[in-house]
C-alpha cells in the first residue's frame, strides 16, 4: 500500500447505532470498500447490545473493526467525584443502578483515541457521526468544538489528519434519506436506538421517538421496525 | 464554597516525575494549600513505582490525590495494532516483555481527562509539567498544542478553563531553581525518574543523567540522590 493511497484510507467511528452505521457506509461510497476499518469503544455503556450492532453492521459491511476499552467514564461519572472526598469507585446511577458513563467532553476522547489508531494505521481521516442540529445538544458535537479538535491533533500528533462529520447540519430525515442514497438502509435493521436498550424496541422512549419521527418526515419505513413486524420478509 | 472561589482552584497532572511535582508546589503557592487537588493516571505505565511516588508527594502535600484508570494505551500501543489483523491484545514491547503504552498524542487524552475532573469538581484550572524546551520532543507537549486543546476543551465542554503549563519554557535547571524558590526539594527526593525502574536510581540511562546534568547546572544536590547516599540525615 503506497503512503498516497493510505491518505485515502478513513476510521469510522461506529457506535452502533442509526448515525454511525449511516457514516459507515458514507465512508465506504467516499473512499471505497477495502479503504475503510471501523473503530468502537466498549467504555461501559448502558446498552451492551450497541456493542453487538456495532460488530453485527461491520461485519456485513465487510470492513474490519477495533474494539477498544475504555475503563476511564464508568469511574469519572461516578457520583464519588462530584464530592471532594479521594475514594473513587466505579459509578452507578443512583436511580438505574447501571454505570454512568457520560463525562464532558467525552465525545473529545473517543476522536483523540480514534486519531491515535488511524495514526497507527497511516489512516489520514476519521469519520463520526456527530451532529449539532439534533437533540443531543452536547457541545463536543458541534463544529466548532470538532474544528477545534481537528487542529489540536494536527498539532499534537504532527500529523495532517481530517475529521469528517457528513451529519454535521442534517436533521434526522435528512440523514435518513442520505441512507436511503447510500444504500445503508439494510443495515440499520441492524443498529440500536432505544434508551431502554429492548429489541424490539420500546417505541416509547426519547430516542425511539426521534427515530421514528427522522423515518416518518423522510417518508421511509425504518428497517429496524419492519424487522420485528415481518420477520420472514428480511428488508432489503 | 462560592463560585467566585472554585474559580481559583487547580488541578494537577501528578506522575510521581520530578516535574509534575514541582508544579504541584507551583500551584501550592498559586492558588493556595486548600484549592488543589492532584490528578494521576493508571494507564499501565512501565514502573508502577511513579504510582507510589505519586501517591507520597501528594500525601506529604497534604493535597488530595484521585488516581484514574486508563485501560486504553496498553492496546492502542499494542503491536497487534500495526498490522491490519482485528485481534486486540494488550501490547507487549518485544523487547522489554512489558507493556507498550506510548501512543501518540496521550498527553491529550490526560488533559482531557483531568478537564473532566475538573469540571466536575467545579476547578477552572489544570496544570502541567509539560515542556517543550527539553529533551522529550513530543508534539503534544508544546505550547502550540497546548493552547489548541485549551481552545477545544472550553469549546467541548462549554466551560472556562484554563491550562497552566508553568515549566513550558524551561530548562531543566531553571527547573530545579523553581523547585528551590517554591521549597519543593524535600518532595523531590520522593520523585522518579530512572527509565530503569530502580531506587535508587540506575544513574546511567538517559533520564537520570539529564536530571543529574539539570541540577549540576543548578548547582544545587539532588535530594534524591542526597536520599540514597546519607539515609540517615534526610533533605530537609
Amino acid at each position: 500500500m503506497t503512503e498516497e493511497t493510505k491518505m485515502s484510507q478513513a476510521l469510522v467511528v461506529l457506535s452502533g447505532g442509526q448515525d454511525s452505521t449511516t457514516c459507515l457506509y458514507w465512508a465506504l461510497d467516499r473512499f471505497g470498500a477495502g479503504q475503510v476499518e471501523a473503530v468502537t469503544f466498549d467504555y461501559g455503556q448502558r446498552h451492551r447490545i450497541e456493542l453487538d450492532c456495532a460488530a453485527r453492521i461491520a461485519a456485513q459491511a465487510g470492513t474490519p473493526q477495533t474494539v477498544l476499552p475504555i475503563d476511564t467514564f464508568a469511574v469519572l461519572g461516578g457520583n464519588a467525584l462530584t464530592e471532594s472526598g479521594i475514594a473513587v469507585q466505579a459509578g452507578v446511577d443512583a436511580q438505574t443502578r447501571l454505570p454512568n458513563t457520560f463525562v464532558p467532553g467525552r465525545n473529545l476522547i473517543f476522536l483523540t483515541f480514534a486519531a491515535a489508531l488511524a495514526y497507527q494505521r497511516g489512516f489520514r481521516n476519521v469519520v463520526t457521526g456527530v451532529t449539532q442540529t439534533d437533540y443531543s445538544g452536547y457541545p463536543d458535537c458541534r463544529q466548532a468544538a470538532i474544528q477545534a479538535l481537528e487542529q489540536t491533533l494536527r498539532l499534537g500528533m504532527e500529523y495532517a489528519i481530517t475529521i469528517h462529520t457528513p451529519l454535521m447540519f442534517k436533521s434526522k430525515a435528512d440523514t435518513v434519506r442520505l441512507a436511503r442514497v447510500l444504500g445503508a438502509l439494510p443495515a440499520l435493521a441492524d443498529t440500536h436506538t432505544c434508551y431502554n436498550g429492548v429489541q424490539p424496541p420500546c417505541g416509547e422512549c426519547p430516542a425511539c421517538r426521534l427515530r421514528a419521527q427522522g423515518f416518518a418526515e423522510a417518508g421511509i419505513i425504518d428497517p429496524l421496525i419492519e424487522r420485528f413486524q415481518h420477520p420472514a420478509a428480511p428488508y432489503s
